[in-house]
């Protein structure tokens, strides 16, 4: 512990909240960031940037199976989730006005919860699906809610893999459902583009939501997929950029690192997965090993197809997740407690609570998320520390009274 | 020309479109792309990326005379103008339901109009205040309009500098009118950070814009200023960073090389400005011995009272604007024909329009806008080409017919 390197590089078990840059996408920032021009000018400094604009939303496009004017760029996943959400709901309820409804389901980020929330209060009639013990939305609960008034479903969205505890969701069930009565369908694929296959065609979602900072690329930039079709009322009015659906200067730098990193993630997705998998299966195991009664969150079968590759979700009984959280920090392990974004709010998971956790429990889990840089030696390291914090976070669990309806079972 | 330096290095005057980054301001990003972690994470790496975003927070409110809880870091100025205006409007109107008027001028960026074009659609009641050939603010009617029922006015945005032709708005007189009756007044001041003193207290707005990638910081990055009392209703909800205003992952170094270049626009400002004023009046003088009959648009009084330093805005009658654009292009010399963001549209400007100009003479003008890269050597280059380059516009405006009604008187 007194390797200085040691002490400078910490165990990053926080991918989920925000993965380091490939070097790849460094470069390609770098490279542009010294350059003139904005990308709407017409003289050649202009003409060139925009070239690296339109060179990157060909790349991103090819590489998840869209049309590159399909492709929006914003200033990330927050962005991409609230125009998604509001732009569909205000230019499908202003062709419509009985489509007053909007379907999502109770275990969607913030991002999307959020602004469903807003739309809300302004009259929008918002209705939350249940999903099962695993994370997993109830399909046939979303049927028998579309199926009840169908022409006034605005929109429905359902994430496309949560990234609290790594559910992928049946999207194909809810795109089915939707189409049959023509009802568009946003994903929030934030969590699942460079971890699990993504085809915007293939999935017949008609917006996607992805950012750049979780696939290895750069803060502040990401897009909104989104089929050309489709109305969409712009939150950002201005210049018309991004073919009038996104208004403001156009971030060539930081798209052209996202492209890097979009198509670095996407082509290395397959065996990116299964290393990635591999160490957080050794992870859960030996954890378990460490903390017996120590408790797997999320769907169970761990393949592809229902659980992301680097998602460990942990329950400790009798431990609040922020002591273990401070901890693990204090030996140089970073993980979380959840979604970095309410990072800080001393509140229960609703994603755990949707699952049918009580506010103890939900308060009792730690996110491990794997990434790209994470290595065996990371893993050793909090198998080796999770024991004895386990203990002390039980130690001062009992002192200030936090779990004990639960270890009095 | 056939020195490959010369040929790689554009004359660029198009600063107003977007400078070039400062060295530091590179450096700034560049150290913090390859560090870890989303300022919102609890862990170590996560509070090291959130004190880098407070303390550029600080040195931001510090150069621009607001505290450092009045600044929301956004997407850049676009994001902000329509944060001000739609959140304020939503905010004002909801506390009192008769407040739906919004005044501001007819001169205002894309980034102010459309989204004010866009509230008028939804039922607010927006007024454009003239402007005189100077394209300054009609102050007496303004008060008229505020007066005529000041209970009914939402809010009053005004911009600091308008970005075409440099003209200096009276905000003095502005904030004084509108809280003569309690009434919010938010200004765009994109174009003034590092031109001319801005002081946000000292201003008495209530709301400021400015974007990074004006005043050498990345693009991607700015800031809302904004009294901390002003209520307003948020554009993108989701995690609650900005203090609940602003939510999306916090672009850490993105705003590291914000910081640093607002504090070295702001310091140096008064040189800069001194610097660059004469060069540019060096540029008009000499361009106006090349083509005696050019005309000077905005205000004739160059001081920074009344015009931004880098400002020059010239009229070449008889040319169509964009052809002189592309001649000069063709030269390494690059400027524009208004504002970038509309650029492309084959549009007289609404500045020049609202200023008195026709369409013909609004068509024939050149913006060049000066700025900390610019030397006397760029000005010179400018000055050889323009008289040649005027001379072949011409030729060709007669051929096609454009300019005809003008050169006829």
């Amino acid at each position: 512990m007194n390797d200085p390197d040691t002490h400078q590089r910490p165990v990053y078990l926080d991918h989920a909240a925000s993965t380091p840059m490939y070097a790849e996408a460094v470069a390609a920032v770098t490279a542009q960031m010294t350059r003139l021009g904005n990308p709407s000018s017409l003289h050649a400094s202009g003409r060139s940037a925009r070239r690296v604009v339109e060179e990157s939303r060909e790349t991103i496009a090819r590489a998840l199976g869209a049309r590159p004017s399909e492709v929006v760029f914003t200033s990330g996943g927050t962005e991409s989730d609230n125009l998604a959400l509001k732009g569909l709901y205000w230019a499908r309820r202003a062709a419509d006005p009985r489509r007053t409804r909007i379907l999502s389901t109770a275990v969607e980020h913030h991002a999307v919860l959020d602004p469903l929330h807003w739309l809300g209060e302004q009259g929008a009639d918002v209705e939350l699906l249940p999903v099962n013990r695993c994370g997993r939305l109830d399909v046939t609960a979303l049927r028998e809610t579309v199926e009840r008034d169908p022409g006034s479903v605005a929109l429905v969205s359902v994430m496309w893999a949560n990234n609290e505890v790594g559910t992928v969701q049946p999207l194909a069930d809810v795109v089915e459902i939707a189409h049959a009565h023509g009802i568009p369908v946003h994903t929030d694929a934030v969590q699942a583009v460079g971890q699990v296959p993504v085809d915007f065609a293939a999935s017949g979602a008609d917006a996607l939501t992805l950012t750049a900072h979780k696939v290895g690329g750069p803060f502040g930039v990401g897009a909104l997929v989104v089929r050309r079709e489709l109305e969409l009322v712009p939150l950002l009015h201005g210049g018309g950029q991004e073919r009038d659906v996104r208004s403001g200067t156009i971030d060539a730098p930081a798209i052209a690192g996202f492209a890097a990193a979009v198509e670095l993630s996407v082509a290395r997705q397959p065996e990116h997965a299964a290393r990635v998998a591999a160490l957080r299966d050794d992870l859960l195991r030996r954890v378990l090993e460490e903390v017996p009664d120590a408790v797997v969150n999320g769907d169970k079968n761990c393949t592809l197809a229902h659980r992301l590759p680097g998602n460990a979700h942990i329950q400790f009984p009798g431990c609040e997740g922020d002591s273990l959280l401070m901890l693990l920090d204090a030996r140089g392990i970073e993980c979380s407690t959840g979604s970095a974004c309410s990072a800080g709010v001393p509140q229960a998971s609703h994603v755990l609570l949707a699952m049918g956790a009580d506010d103890v429990s939900a308060r009792s889990a730690l996110r491990f998320s794997l990434g790209h840089t994470t290595t065996q030696a990371d893993v050793d390291a909090l198998v080796e520390a999770i024991g004895p914090v386990v203990e002390r976070a039980r130690a001062a669990g009992i002192a200030s009274g936090f779990g004990v309806a639960k270890l009095a079972v």
